[in-house]
């Protein structure tokens, strides 16, 4: 089983998956990819369903059964899991050393049967199936008592770490809440503690105030390059209106997220080439019932704002940023916000 | 002039650098790499000390002139600076956004003569000079009040991010502490506070009782895969006395330094067949005297514990890791060591 392991000095956990157990030979000059596309057999082709584990959920025409065509989303079990579903959390410690069983969740989105069609060429209604599916799995997980936090991302090309070219997304669950997510919340909570306002809707307000990084907006969602964005063309997207989880999200306007996702990435795409890119999911954390406390975040649904963060892979990290956690961005966000309005789509 | 810029939501301080101003077009598919040492003209290379900026330090042998032949070891400012080193720390901020221009160190430390030479196979009393010039490179550095930090790093392979294949290192002092050492700063003090102990004394207590994870040891120093690896791999080298700072190192014990750093540089090289790997030394930050305290760190000197962290670069990271800061490790550092240790070298 996987462990969960932390770092005491930096606070850190990591995931050891002591099965997948990658020994010197396995690390190739290539090592992370597995197909990476140019394999003719894809497991997420429609047809191709009995090749996966069997679907949790899926969008599917009328009469179609699970596991067999007919879906045009479609959500199952990784394969290839880094943490486990089945079992208790144990927690242990070993001198200075604390430890927990890697029980988890990770889940596999495909995005659509269609194999070469990626989110900035799909139909905005398809779009919505997506984020429903998004919707639907961390509704169900947060149910699910084990589990801290439920991160929604996407690798896109292989420099971005994706192993199958098939559109497809990802969802893992986690018993801890992950150290960035913290740091985000503490530091909202404690913005709203001293001035009784959210964070993200006063960034909100400044950048649609000065309007020079900004890049989309429309009547609910709005997409800027941050003002101390770590990378070349990074952007953020957050509903205007202040809601701390994505899975609150009414239906009607998930079609303006989609409208939304779908602009900002045919703006990457025109502008930087069709760059590899990740997007992850920032939504609040799940809620720890505690005595007497039926939500222990208590002023969460104040003082955090769900957002997506994209981040186009062009430069390579080197040792500072790994040992310094100091990033340097050859291209000011404001400049990369100019480009992104100004191409054509 | 870059500048720096903080995120107020995660507290991350990024440098923009304006001037370097890269367009879509300055990303192609293997954007960071300039000549990556395919070129045949090396500044680096004995001979050329004409075409980097003039030498700073040098280990040189009797009777040679700076900028000329004859070095073993060679310091420069950096041609193209992240940080610029004329200039006033100035602290601005705008609406909810804090800034500080970009004023910092940035050098090359130029290993060695020989274009292919690198630390693994390098004589024990060579890596010795590379260690000095790092040490009076610090202690000069620090000096400067407008900086807090000097970070030492080394960048190995393209896919480390190193733009040039000729030995070398890299320096920048910073007029902030790095977020990471910040972390480890703070969790060290508070261990400090409640135990009375170094809780990275205690680590390496606890790593050569188990000794599972130990990878080489001799009177001063030890090297081990940490309990909690983030990377396939990854090896921590600290001294075995409590020592907060890598300048303190007295000249009598750099050779034990440099023989443990070629002995593990050795079986990194054939254990995983020469890869790609980023170092960086965490060390205390400069001291920030304030009035009626002579040290702003206080305690530093008992709970901080220099070290040096070695990370090869064998695997990618995606969307989970950049949006979650909680690492999936392949390879359980207990199974990394025990290559380590039996590898022949």
């Amino acid at each position: 089983m996987p462990e969960l392991r932390k770092d005491p000095i930096s606070d850190r956990w990591v995931v050891v998956s002591t099965e997948r157990g990658r020994r010197p030979s396995d690390f190739g000059s290539s090592p992370t990819v597995e197909g990476a596309g140019e394999s003719k057999f894809c497991p997420f082709d429609e047809g191709n369903e009995g090749k996966t584990p069997k679907e949790i959920i899926a969008w599917r025409k009328p009469n179609t059964a699970p596991d067999t065509p007919g879906w045009d989303v479609r959500v199952t079990p990784n394969k290839f899991p880094a943490l486990v579903i089945e079992g208790e959390v144990n927690r242990t410690g070993m001198g200075i050393f604390d430890m927990m069983s890697g029980i988890g969740a990770h889940e596999v989105i495909i995005e659509t049967p269609n194999h070469n069609l990626n989110i900035a060429d799909m139909e905005e209604s398809h779009i919505d199936k997506i984020l429903w599916a998004y919707k639907q799995r961390i509704v169900d997980l947060e149910k699910d008592k084990r589990f801290r936090y439920i991160l929604v991302f996407k690798n896109y090309g292989t420099a971005a770490g994706a192993s199958l070219a098939h559109p497809h997304s990802q969802l893992i669950a986690t018993p801890i809440t992950p150290r960035y997510v913290k740091l985000e919340l503490a530091s909202a909570r404690s913005y709203f503690l001293e001035k009784e306002r959210c964070i993200f809707c006063d960034m909100i307000r400044q950048e649609l105030g000065t309007g020079e990084r900004m890049v989309y907006e429309n009547e609910y969602f709005v997409a800027f390059t941050p003002f101390a964005s770590r990378f070349p063309f990074e952007l953020w997207l957050l509903p205007r209106r202040h809601e701390a989880g994505f899975q609150e999200l009414p239906d009607e306007e998930r079609m303006q997220l989609a409208r939304c996702l779908k602009d900002i990435m045919m703006r990457l795409k025109k502008t930087l080439n069709d760059p590899p890119y990740n997007y992850v999911i920032h939504t609040a954390p799940n809620s720890v019932p505690r005595p007497g406390k039926p939500d222990y975040w208590g002023t969460i649904n104040y003082d955090f704002h769900w957002h997506i963060e994209i981040i186009p892979r062009l430069t390579k990290q080197a040792g500072f940023e790994w040992g310094s956690g100091l990033y340097i961005n050859p291209t000011a966000p404001e400049e990369a916000a100019k480009y992104l309005r100004e191409v054509k789509i």
